[in-house]
């Protein structure tokens, strides 16, 4: 494999020395750009594209030709795992991702099996290594997968939820079942994971877009636990490199003590809670993710700059930030303002990284 | 004025002694109970029942009837301020509420106005004085209103939002634009709930239901800063009873400390924050009010029981506990859980209220 040229994003989720703040944005491909419009409309749909290694690893590239960034992100879908159980992903216009066949039974979840990469998931690992090829060693190459607890939500809800009221049935009647479903599911992130870093991703990420609607209690017991059962059970070092891991719960601000507890290298945080305070809790056991609020790329460049430098003093001195956004970049926003976000980032962290001594 | 029979849900708003713990649910009056479904179809739909005094009392009353519920709420919604200001205000089938007029920019936020209680507003007061009456002191009645920000966000996308993006898009780009409409939105939330306390509400609530999608920083500037507002302003007092104010801001748990600052009485915690940790951040400044995830509503009658105990030992012992679920109940809950999770409350937490001595 060739030699990294941008190193910036892995040496700061290592919490190692850089030049300046790296950045990503969190659905850095995707609709606000013209061209992945373009793309997808000839595609036909999502799925289309990302099950498509040359077309997933050109949407992947896309953002990067536009924009100053530190890393690539496997363009991919969080349910790929559950769709490759058998569960019949598919895309309901105006209401997001739904199942054919929801888990709702012992039996639905006795009938679940750890989906081998190789086989039904081949489409993703092949991506991975076309992306990586492609990348030529420019940024690393992230990979990704949905945290057991998000994707046992979409399982039993059969699509998205509001009041996840399905799922919240099941934690609170037969958490055995659920418990039962997780396992399956953590072993088959660990598995899917594995199989990416072998593939060539370089660091990998883990989205946990809902262990924030539940109790503290809950969260410990269903999603971080699992999630604590991945860090320690994915590859760390790959080909002599340090793979990092990252956890992002969605609204999980007032639990980043305990999810660094789990081994991680980097927490990603959303804007509801300043970096200072992250940082303060987590006392520098790993490193920080995020958190610009997306919807500030609404407003000018100038009020971008002055948003990042704000995020910037938050965090303040020395290693160990990754700048991106709090959540997904929305797809309205002005790629303009996009590239604004991501030159401010560099330019104004210069001064927050001047080497010691 | 009657004296109030069971005044336990004021003396706790009030951290005063209670024999046990009071109970009440937010969206008590509502669609899980079929006498309520009876007179909404009757009536033709939601606002119909809350704009007639009559019909809005008869369905404040149908959970009180079933329920030994130690306070009843005012029937009516948060959106009547933008309504009333000449919006529009009507219900989407599956979107839920929409305006015809949303406020976009200087010249829709000038035009705005401080609406009068006594005239387009009338029929929240005549039910308030209607309900009052017809309480004849067994419980006490709760007034509220939306808070400022959770009201502009409103006003500004037209309807419910998930991005927040026009509203955003003003607060980053128009501060002081949406200074304005906040102001003119605290002055009119200010004499409603005055207003509401003269008609015969004992105690008043706001609903900040959006103040969680704002960073730290913004909270602080365009939400707690109106709540703070309407805490200075509205009557702390009518016809010598103390009349109790809660806040509360869904997914605040982070904020309790300066959300106590503003002088209000009571906080309400959603079940994302252990009250152990909520009561120690709020230092017996305020009472609090919550916090039962409504899903467990869902389960066993025994399984809600131990989920009660659970949050009354988190509590702890002493006064200042309003319990409460952590958001509205869920229309599909079988109204023999409601009744289970309200007996368990008083049942179980009488031994936290052994008098000293």
């Amino acid at each position: 494999m060739t030699v990294l040229k941008n190193d910036r994003y892995i040496r700061a989720a290592l919490r190692q020395p850089v030049d300046c703040t790296p950045v990503w944005m969190m659905r850095q491909a995707g609709r606000y750009l013209p061209e992945y419009r373009a793309l997808r409309a000839e595609a036909g749909n999502f799925m289309a594209l990302a099950t498509n290694p040359e077309l997933a690893c050109e949407v992947t590239l896309q953002p990067l030709r536009r924009f100053d960034l530190d890393a690539a992100i496997l363009f991919s879908d969080i349910l790929t795992i559950p769709d490759a159980m058998g569960l019949g992903l598919h895309f309901v216009a105006g209401e997001g991702p739904a199942f054919h066949n929801p888990v709702r039974t012992a039996q639905d979840v006795n009938n679940l099996f750890v989906p081998d990469p190789h086989d039904k998931l081949k489409y993703v690992v092949d991506a991975v290594s076309t992306i990586r090829k492609a990348l030529n060693g420019d940024v690393p190459l992230i990979g990704f997968s949905g945290s057991p607890w998000t994707l046992a939500t979409y399982m039993v809800e059969g699509g998205a939820t509001k009041n996840f009221s399905l799922i919240k049935s099941m934690l609170y009647a037969e958490p055995h079942l659920l418990h039962s479903l997780l396992d399956t599911l953590a072993e088959s992130v660990i598995v899917y994971l594995n199989a990416q870093i072998e593939a060539g991703a370089q660091a990998v990420m883990i989205f946990d877009t809902w262990g924030g609607v539940l109790t503290p209690r809950d969260y410990k017991e269903f999603s971080l636990r699992y999630m604590e059962k991945i860090v320690a059970g994915v590859k760390r070092e790959h080909e002599g490199e340090k793979i990092p891991v990252t956890l992002f719960t969605k609204n999980g601000g007032a639990w980043l003590d305990i999810m660094a507890d789990t081994g991680c290298d980097a927490l990603g945080v959303d804007w509801t809670t300043d970096l200072k305070d992250a940082r303060a809790k987590v006392s520098n056991r790993v490193a920080l993710q995020g958190n610009m609020d997306p919807s500030v790329l609404y407003s000018s460049p100038d009020r971008i700059r002055s948003e990042v430098k704000t995020i910037l003093d938050s965090y303040g001195l020395g290693a160990g930030h990754i700048f991106n956004l709090g959540h997904g970049i929305h797809q309205t926003v002005d790629p303009e303002h996009a590239k604004a976000f991501v030159d401010a980032v560099h330019e104004l962290s210069r001064p927050l990284h001047i080497p010691a001594g």
